[in-house]
C-alpha cells in the first residue's frame, strides 16, 4: 500500500527517533490536523489505565465536541504504573505538541506504549516532538505506522474508500495499527488511528467507532484481552468535497468503511501475534443470543489446548468440545456440530473423525483455519479470530528476560 | 507412601488391565466396600457431562442416603460425546460390577477418563471387572492409582490421620487422584477418590467434600478449568472404633483431614501438569471479598504471559499487573503491591524492580514460587496454584496428533 493511497485530505503525519526505544528505531509519531478535526476514541477497560489513556478520556469527557489539532504517540514507554508522575508527563507531552504546532494542549490526544512502571523520559520526548513536526507531510503514514511499533514484526496500514450504496466514493478512511503482545518488561498495546475526510459529528463517530471496534479488535485473541494502554481513535476532517444529501446514508457508508479497515488491521495484528504460524476463524452458531455465541467462541479461541492443536495442525475436535462446554452457556450434545476447515468431525452425538481425519488434517494446514461449532437450536452467532500457540510464543515470552 | 499406610478399614481395592488403553497399562480400578459406605461426590459443571458423571449424579439425586458398595473407574475412554450409547454403557458398567460383587447396580458409582467421542468397549470392560475383583485387597491403593492415570507422569496417593483438637487420631483419610491434561484425542480428567473409616452422614460428607474441593482442586490451574468427566468422591465406612462424643468436633476433624489430603493431591496434579517445570502459589489480598480476590488470582494463574514468564523464571511484575487488571474487579494503582518470591517489585506506584531484580530472579528458580498481590484496601484474600507454560507443554499438546 503506497503512501499516496493512504493520504487523507486535512491530515499531515510525521515521525521521529527520540531515543526512547532501546533499539534506536523511530519512537514518536505525530498526526496534525491543521484545520481541526472531530474525533472519537475507544480506550481500554483495564483497571490500570496508562496516564496517556486517562488524558484522552478526560478530553472526551470534558470537551467531546471540541475539534482536535493533533495526536502524539510515543513507543518504548507506556507511562503506566508510574504513580503521580504519570498524568503530569502525559500533560507535558500534549503541551509540547501544542507549543510546536501552535494550538491548545486540550486539542492534543496522547498515547504511549512500551515498558510499564518506568517514568516517561520527557526530555527525549520534548526533543523528539519538534523533529516529528519537521517531518510532517500528507504521505507520512508508513513512518507513523513504524514509529508506533513495539514487538510487531511489521507495520500495519490500510485504507478503503467510503462508498455509498450505489458504489460512488464520497471519501476515504485510512488507518494504522500496532499489535498486542508482550515482551518483558515491554508491555505492548493495541493502538489504532483512523482518519477520514468525510464530515461527521463526534456523536456519529462514537457510534461508528464502537461498532467497528466490537466487530474487529474486540474479536481477536492473541494472549489476553486488553492492556493498560489500548486505544483506538477515529478522526474526521470533513475535507471531502462530495455532497451527500442523506445524513444517514453517509454515516452508514462511513461505518461500513471504518469497520472494514478495522477488520483488516485486526487480522494483521492477530496474524502478527507473537510467533503465530496460523490463525483460526471461529464461528459459533445456534446459541440463544449473539452474546452467548461470542462467550463460547472466545473460550475456544483462548484455550491453550485448542491453540496448541492449531499450531500442530491437529484437527482435535475433542478440545474444541471441551473448551466450548466450559462456560455457563448451555450446550446441547444432541445438537452439537463441529466442523474444522469445512470438514464435519462431530455431528449430533456422532464422531465422524475416523472417516474424515485425513481431509481435516489437510484443511488445518491453511493460514486461516475456519472452525464452525453449533451448540444448540438458537439463532445467536458470533465469529472471533485467534492465533495459535507454539514454540515461538514460548521462546519470545519465556526466554527474553527482564 | 506404603500401601499399608493407605489402608482404610472397610475398603478393598484392586485393578486390572482390560486393554482399553492403547499402551497396555492397567485401565480398570475397583473399590469395594463389603459392608457399604456413605458417600458424597462433586462432579464437573461442564456442559457436556460424560455418561459416567451423569450416572453418579443420578444416584446422588435419587438415593443420596443409600450406602454404596463399589466404585469402578476405567481409563482410556471417557464415555463422553458418545450419544445415546453413553448412558447405556455407564449403566452396563455398574451392572457388571454389581453382578461380580453381588450387590445392586444402584450401589455402584462409575467413572471414566480418556478418549472422548468413542463408544466404550464394553466387552473389554466386562472382562476386566472380574479380573479387578479378583485382585481386591486392603492394600491395593497404588494399583488403583496407577490404573486411573492417563497423561500423568506418576501416580498420586496420600493419607492423613483424622485428628481431634487434642491431637488424638479417630480415623484416617486416604485418597488417590489423577491430573488434568489433554493429549489428543485423549481428554484427561481430574479424578479423585477419598475414603475414610470415620462414620459420617451423607449430608456431613457433602459439606466436608464441597469445602475441601473449593480449597484444593478448584484452586489449581493447569490449562483449563474443568472437563466433561471431573469427579471427586468421598466415602465413609464408619469402621473406626474411636468414639467421639461431640458430633461437631468429629466433622471438623474430618473436614480438616479431607481438605489437607485434597490439597496435597491437588498440588501433585498441578506439579505434574503437562511438562511443568515449576508452579506458582498466587495470593491476592486487599480485595473487597474473597471471591473478588479469587477472580484476580485465577486471571493471573491462567495468563499465558504470566505462565511463560514463570517458566523462564522471569520476575516480570508487569505481566502480573497486566493480568490482575484485566478483570472487572477494582484494582487501585495507589494500593497495588506485587511481591515475587518474597521480593517486593512494585509498591504503591513505585517500581522497585531495578534494585531488587537479582534477588527476585534467584527466588523464581524455586519449585514453588510465591506471588503476592495486594489490589486494594479490603480484607478479601485467596490463593491459587498454577503451573508454568513451556516448550514441553507445546510439545505434548501440539506434536501428538490424532
Amino acid at each position: 500500500m503506497s503512501d499516496t493511497e493512504l493520504t487523507i485530505d486535512g491530515v499531515l503525519c510525521g515521525a521521529a527517533t527520540a531515543g526512547i526505544k532501546a533499539s534506536g528505531n523511530p519512537d514518536i509519531a505525530l498526526f496534525h490536523f491543521p484545520d481541526g478535526a472531530s474525533w472519537s476514541a475507544v480506550t481500554t477497560r483495564h483497571q490500570l489505565k496508562s496516564a496517556a489513556v486517562r488524558w484522552t478520556e478526560q478530553l472526551k469527557r470534558s470537551s467531546p465536541r471540541r475539534p482536535i489539532k493533533a495526536i502524539v504517540v510515543n513507543s518504548g514507554n507506556a507511562n503506566a504504573c508510574t504513580g503521580d508522575d504519570g498524568p503530569k508527563a502525559a500533560k507535558a507531552m500534549a503541551r509540547a505538541v501544542s507549543q510546536t504546532l501552535d494550538c491548545d494542549e486540550h486539542e492534543v490526544l496522547v498515547s504511549s506504549t512500551g515498558v510499564i512502571g518506568v517514568p516517561l523520559p520527557l526530555h527525549k520526548i520534548r526533543a523528539g516532538i519538534p523533529a516529528a513536526a519537521g517531518s510532517l507531510t500528507a504521505s507520512g503514514w508508513d513512518d507513523c505506522a513504524a514509529a508506533i511499533m513495539t514487538t510487531d514484526d511489521g507495520s500495519k496500514v490500510f485504507t478503503l474508500p467510503v462508498q455509498l450504496a450505489d458504489g460512488s466514493a464520497v471519501g476515504k478512511v485510512s488507518g494504522i495499527a500496532k499489535g498486542a503482545g508482550m515482551i518483558a518488561p515491554n508491555m505492548a498495546t493495541m493502538l489504532c488511528y483512523l482518519c477520514t475526510d468525510v464530515e461527521a459529528l463526534p456523536s456519529e463517530l462514537d457510534d461508528v467507532l464502537q461498532t467497528a471496534v466490537n466487530h474487529s479488535f474486540n474479536r481477536i485473541i492473541v494472549d489476553g484481552d486488553q492492556s493498560t494502554n489500548d486505544t483506538v481513535v477515529l478522526v474526521a476532517t470533513g475535507k471531502s468535497q462530495a455532497k451527500v444529501l442523506e445524513r444517514e446514508e453517509l454515516v452508514q457508508a462511513l461505518e461500513k468503511a471504518v469497520q472494514a479497515v478495522c477488520q483488516e488491521l485486526a487480522l494483521m495484528i492477530v496474524r502478527d501475534g507473537e510467533g503465530a504460524r496460523r490463525i483460526a476463524r471461529i464461528t459459533v452458531e445456534g446459541a440463544l443470543s449473539d452474546t452467548d455465541a461470542e462467550i463460547v467462541a472466545r473460550e475456544i479461541g483462548s484455550s491453550p489446548l485448542f491453540k496448541t492443536a492449531l499450531y500442530g495442525a491437529d484437527p482435535n475436535w475433542g478440545r474444541i468440545a471441551m473448551a466450548a462446554g466450559k462456560t455457563n452457556v448451555v450446550l446441547l450434545e444432541e445438537m452439537l456440530e463441529i466442523e474444522v476447515g469445512g470438514v464435519m468431525l462431530f455431528r449430533r452425538g456422532e464422531n465422524l473423525a475416523a472417516e474424515n481425519l485425513a481431509e481435516a488434517e489437510q484443511a488445518m494446514q491453511q493460514d486461516t483455519v475456519p472452525i464452525r461449532v453449533r451448540i444448540g437450536k438458537g439463532n445467536g452467532a458470533a465469529t472471533v479470530w485467534a492465533s495459535d500457540l507454539g514454540y515461538e510464543y514460548v521462546r519470545l515470552n519465556a526466554e527474553y528476560t527482564t
